[in-house]
């Protein structure tokens, strides 16, 4: 455990601070796509009787369904003549090439050829393990041998009725680094996102950083403070002090997630004193330059009211419109100007450097 | 002559049943353009007295009539500052450049430069051997004292009044070695083309293949069976049993021809006993990427009708815009997908390997 | 000074002409920026309290002036993490960068970060020296102690009452070295500019070139001779025999200016005998491939008078869009065709050859 003062050094000094490293030792734009890890592929309701086509991780994959309903993935291109798969159909539980008629079955073997009498023993399209978990479909894309479910990550709160979630999607012209690393920055708050969370002095609070088994957790408490609106409106606490904690977490390559709490120390008759907001940021690179993005929004209480999902995903569709429209103006600036630059780092950039670096010796683990 | 088993091998034992090769020695999109070929630059009615600019074969062209209507094709950049020529002028047979009036008679040499008194030597702008045949215009664009007016193709049905052509044109984002490749290979009529050519057992019959000056032809007979639509409607004689024969040949890099014949072993009082159709696909890379497509679809009998005209022209616009649309979905794949693939071979695809290996092999010997 | 002789020699005996020299030895659309040179960077009137993105140079820059109306250019990249800082916003004179509030001045130091409560003293925009000049700001983009504002070419007539100026703007998709020599070269009036200015026997007409200061020079005279209708008409004496005397002046690479000047050695009572027209183009690379360009005419007569501002704006227009078109279109030929092309020069290319060939030397010496 670490904690950040955000009044401190500048990025030599945190480097310095960090383990020891090459320079440069963070992910960026340009880092090799982590392969070995399990990411949302779809929404589970996307994945059906007609094939999806969806390029992940720079891979172009086919996603259907057997008639029992599991989900399938393979790669979109037929071994034969690469003819996108996804454009062709299902029969039964083969998927068949609009091709030439090559038919490949759920395991991804040639299973009919009609031009020959004998499918062929050396056509296959590769397969890739892929799970549903709750309101989405996770593919794993590294070595099929190392694909465990139990890896994928914990979501469960997306299908537990007790939580009320809303849920929106953005396809984003950028890098999933930066994203990730804006994600775990809350100091960007009261700049980019003026009218929803944050002030200057929540910016300014010290919050704890630590980092285990590849993960990132930043904790923040702030006592006797208003309510934020994005919180405190659906709630009707605005007119109240509560205590505030939230942690924030990189999960993985794959998945942010953003725990947040709000305590009404005296509540109303009838009402709750804890308040819990699980936000969960999913995404998956389709190359080094664009992400798939889902994200959810969910509460504990009062689950089913439409008022209250009309406002969260209001306020959060406008806030996390500002981080997309931010990612793309960045990386448009570092696509095209004429000018490579180095950024500067400083002591609140320690979670998203640390998150980088994560994201970096995993990269080059999977080149190595 | 050799007769291809479909129910055969499948890769390995083609290629080691054709002749000695080195591994990867097909022709595919990557592969130089060959240049040595005479190709289709136009229809003969495109080019007039406004100049028309082509890019053929990766070369910005220039192409116009003389006042005595003789076909012209000059490189579409005045040596003098790059300007493209076709956005010039004609005045009498010479194209003027539109930027400082250099004039360039049909030779291609500089007969007037307004600045100078008198026109400089060394100007002169590239021009290509061309000719007229019938509906199209020809043109050669390698080493010029190669050009040998002899070898341009025969397809001297589409002007002769004794059959009836219908014809359409499209420009295709795909390569035009995977566009030779689809049009030697019947075995995707059923899958890529159910409403009009072909059936399972069709696709499944032997066929013989040779190789003979660079070209592959391959042949099928089928006796006492059902016409395909296609042939038997505008013939009226769907309700008959028929002897089927076909010819389909990889002529050159710029032509495929298809020739299939329909016996009626009964003809009705007045009626032909043999229909005959010529399939004429004339094609022209533009890059390797791109292609500019004509066809021509010529039968022998009722030249002049505009209801089978109408017939003829709409079933096969649809089954070439089913090849199109497969070929440009499949050349996206190539381009775009993050992993290469070295697709599988199978029995039914040796004619498009010959052929591929022919034009792989053309395209080698210019490269030395 | 050097008189050429259009009915002169083509390209070798012109190169051989010239002072010694390597083969190639001119500026073309792959040539290194020069970026030691004042630019114009915008009107003046465009910039304001709104910062402006424009990219120069390759360079994004960020243009805004303070609250006492300097101008400043600064990069438009925050050095924390790349965000755009035009798309921020102004706090008195500083830019505050909308995704963690960082607050540059106007001499790009960081006074702010909000995250910290010192400012980090590592954190720095680069600056570039910058001027304002009658309607045109100027930037300064190369080692910024040889920025010498008394470098900034004299452009003063656009500011003096007594001249009537009109003006407008083109982003081109072209290289500035092409731009330059054809603004140098007035061989082609006759044959792009066929409505406007010139004729046949103007264009051969002989002309004298001197080079001084990476400055080129060509001067022209003709005596006794019907004006041309651009100026001719605004100055009402097309009906007249005048004399006509010419400088076109490639100033720098951010600047070519042409004065004319038309004598009626009768004029009308209360009519003035000497009319004078300034033609000021101003331009910026954007890219290699693509300039920022401003055009103003103004003349020493009747400056304020909507009929001739009408006239002459229309006038102008059109001919700069046939430079514009024509330029685009070579651009594309260059950029697009499969083979490159060494373009041949004539005697007339003289002057476009010298200016090109001190751009070389510029770039070239900016690389050592």
């Amino acid at each position: 455990m670490d904690t950040i003062d955000l009044s401190g050094p500048t990025d030599e000094a945190i480097f310095a601070a960090m383990e020891p490293q090459e320079p440069g030792d963070f992910a960026n734009h340009a880092t090799p796509l982590i392969r070995h890890c399990w990411y949302a592929c779809a929404r589970a309701s996307e994945i059906g009787r007609t094939p999806l086509a969806r390029k992940l991780l720079g891979i172009d994959v086919a996603l259907f369904r057997t008639e029992a309903g599991a989900p399938v993935a393979m790669r979109n291109r037929c071994p034969h003549r690469s003819f996108p798969l996804a454009r062709g159909k299902l029969v039964g539980d083969r998927l068949v090439c609009g091709y030439h008629g090559m038919e490949f079955g759920p395991d991804g073997i040639c299973a009919h050829m009609p031009a020959l009498t004998q499918a062929p023993a050396t056509a296959t399209v590769q397969t890739f393990p892929i799970a549903d978990r709750g309101p989405l479909t996770w593919i794993w894309m590294g070595a099929p041998d190392l694909a465990d479910e139990a890896l994928i990550p914990d979501t469960s709160w997306l299908s537990d009725p007790a939580w009320g979630t809303v849920t929106g999607s953005f396809h984003i012209k950028s890098d999933y680094v930066a994203m990730h690393e804006n994600l775990i920055d809350q100091t960007h708050f009261p700049f980019l996102h003026p009218g929803t969370v944050g002030t200057p002095e929540y910016a300014r609070s010290k919050l704890s950083v630590s980092t285990e088994n590849n993960q990132v957790v930043i904790r923040r408490e702030l006592k006797d403070a208003p309510p934020p609106g994005v919180y405190g409106k659906p709630a009707n606490i605005m007119h109240k002090r509560v205590d505030r904690a939230s942690e924030a977490r990189f999960v993985s390559p794959a998945l942010h997630t953003a725990f947040a709490s709000v305590r009404d120390p005296a509540p109303d008759p009838g009402q709750p004193s804890l308040y819990r907001y699980n936000i969960t940021h999913v995404f998956t690179p389709e190359t080094n330059n664009s992400i798939h993005y889902w994200w959810f929004n969910s509460r504990d209480y009062r689950p089913v009211d439409s008022e209250i999902d009309k406002f969260m995903f209001e306020a959060h569709s406008q806030a996390y419109h500002e981080d997309v429209e931010a990612l793309e103006w960045i990386s448009e600036v570092v696509r095209t100007d004429g000018e490579a630059q180095f950024d500067l780092s400083f002591a609140p950039d320690k979670p998203g450097l640390m998150a980088r670096r994560i994201m970096y010796r995993l990269s080059a683990k999977e080149a190595r």
